[in-house]
């Protein structure tokens, strides 16, 4: 099983399905809505180098910066009252929403508004209602959204959750994940959106910690069902916001917990009817720290380095058959992240990190913030 | 740093004490009480090697198993009710308490009856209530108490402490650690105390969640102040104990949560006023898995192969003077353990795994299961 599995760390499996007959050759051009430093140096540059994805246009609030990302990525780059106006509207398909988390819904009401796809960077919102909003904007405009969870289309990972889904590592008991990022490192001051808890949502909790969240539930191909966590901002730089966050989530039996939605990927996990738990912890200062571990009945899988944007994971599995160590596997998971939207938009196929997907984990990250508020346990 | 504090992982530091004038060349006897699998495979021949211990009484209900070990380890072998009656006191100096937890506590005031010192297994009793009566009985007699935590006498895990308290990963942020024993591997049935509520006090929790519980309070040099937990067993074999457990520790500022005790290791530890958090989790089924990991805002350390009796820990320590990785270093912590109470016992000695540091760890297992219970946070 580890051959087949781990043979094929740069496959794009998104590519077999075809899709329901649309031009798979097709390039979706995309508009990328708010262009910070991530935008600017991680997700545009991505789409560049993609094979389906294509940046045609910028929107930014400053002219200068328009300026100059119109020279350096070669887009067409507007305003936010031409985005709403409709500006350029031909020379885009989707649009990329990368702004702070409470601005997402008007962006993307706007791309719905227009008949644009979305792809929307996680969390989805900043609360729970408004996300459910955004989604229902997408789903009442017949546009498709796909919530930007790298970590889904990042090869490894998908052929680790191929190797849990075939019982690699017997029934799922217990995962754990940590991603603590110096938010403040670099040339990134306290003034900063991710600081400002109504534009965020939360703290390191809303911003990194959805990543070992979301990507057990991808591998384990299962939903929360309950929620404790405990959260603390020793420094003032981090008034109002997490600064850490430990939150365990208990994850139900097959039966259980599914979204209900019908790509749900609910009873592809081997968990049995005893559930299992997920310890994960984020923080926004501290030795940077990106790992994820899953603990079988009959396994280990361990990746370092698991979250940590364009690494090399590095990948661990453990079991009674022996133990096989990954090193320099896999591709760079945001150019399969905008190729697999892109590819998803041209022919119909299946979009998996969709809005329903985002809004299990806007529930848990609500219920985590509440859990932290009271003391108690929080089931969703 | 590194190589100061690496380069010395067999160094046996409690011996530069001297101790308050006692003969370190003396050997402690020792009358091992409860003859299980690990007291006669693992404890009984790691006193055998010691250089302060040496095995001199066993004690057994089973005539037949008395004779096998007399013949075995050249010892005095004696029933229960001798050891009552003191037959052999002459014999030994101390007494090794390895029956099931809820007989710790008669053994133990038997022992101090004869006068003798004690090193008691871990947890100290199976309720807060009769462990405390077990420290009493010892405090009131005059005889010292071990609790018989062999990480902390692990060669490597005391550099790591003092790795730690130079603030060689800068504050302490986060602990975590994993004790996954499949107790019904090998020879072992369900018939055995280990799945016995009544005897036992609980189930992984009890039996080996308490490891990655006590080696990171001891590295870290701090005492629990709150705790969060949640427990499952599906498998009926494991019935009345928890099967599996993930428990929270929230560790205060170093001005809090100390014990009292004149030897508390509270404030040897970097740990700054934000506190910190260990996630912790243990089974008693499952693939095989001991591990404990420490984040702080200038570094990281992980050790592999963490509580496994008698492994070569696989350390890796990484900070931004670089990355240490150890493999096969270290002692057999449990010859260091015998060894370390013995010398203590002859030069009246320092003994850090005290009475006090037990009960602090009987305290938050029982708030771990008062909140796995009710769903709250149990503060301590």
């Amino acid at each position: 099983m580890f051959e087949s599995t781990f043979s094929e760390t740069t496959r794009r499996d998104w590519t077999d399905d075809g899709g329901a007959g649309g031009d798979a050759d097709a390039t979706t051009r995309i508009a990328t809505v708010g262009c910070g430093n991530y935008a600017r140096s991680v997700s545009i540059p991505a789409m560049e180098r993609g094979e389906y994805a294509a940046p045609t246009v910028v929107v930014s609030g400053d002219p200068e910066k328009r300026a100059r990302l119109a020279d350096e990525f070669d887009v067409t780059a507007i305003g936010y009252d031409e985005y709403d106006a409709g500006v350029a509207s031909d020379e885009y398909d989707a649009v990329y929403v990368a702004t702070p988390n409470r601005l997402h819904l008007p962006h993307v009401e706007t791309a719905a508004g227009h008949g644009k796809h979305v792809i929307c960077e996680k969390p989805l919102e900043a609360t729970v209602e408004r996300a459910e909003r955004l989604v229902a904007a997408c789903d009442d405009a017949g546009v498709r959204l796909m919530t930007a969870y790298r970590m889904q289309t990042d090869p490894v990972m998908r052929r680790l959750r191929e190797f849990v889904a075939a019982g690699g590592i017997g029934d799922l008991q217990r995962a754990s994940g940590d991603f603590t990022f110096p938010v403040l490192g670099g040339d990134a001051g306290p003034d900063q959106w991710r600081l400002d808890g109504r534009l965020a949502g939360g703290g390191a909790l809303y911003d990194v910690g959805v990543y070992p969240l979301n990507t057990a539930r991808f591998l384990a191909g299962d939903d929360p069902v309950a929620v404790s966590a405990t959260t603390r901002s020793p420094d003032p730089a981090f008034d109002g916001v997490d600064q850490h966050v430990d939150f365990r989530v208990e994850f139900g039996a097959a039966s259980g917990a599914g979204d209900g939605d019908a790509d749900d990927i609910d009873g592809a996990g081997p968990v049995d009817g005893g559930g299992w738990v997920g310890n994960f912890s984020a923080s926004f200062s501290g030795h940077p720290n990106t790992s994820l571990e899953l603990l079988g009945s009959d396994g280990r899988i361990a990746v370092r380095s698991a979250f940590q944007p364009g690494a090399d994971r590095e990948v661990t599995v453990e079991t009674s058959e022996g133990t096989v160590e990954l090193a320099d596997a896999g591709a760079d998971e945001t150019v399969e992240e905008f190729d697999y939207f892109a590819h998803a938009v041209a022919t119909g196929g299946d979009i998996e990190p969709d809005g329903s997907d985002g809004l299990v984990d806007m529930r848990a990250l609500a219920a985590a913030q509440e859990s932290a508020r009271t003391g108690g346990r929080v089931e969703l």
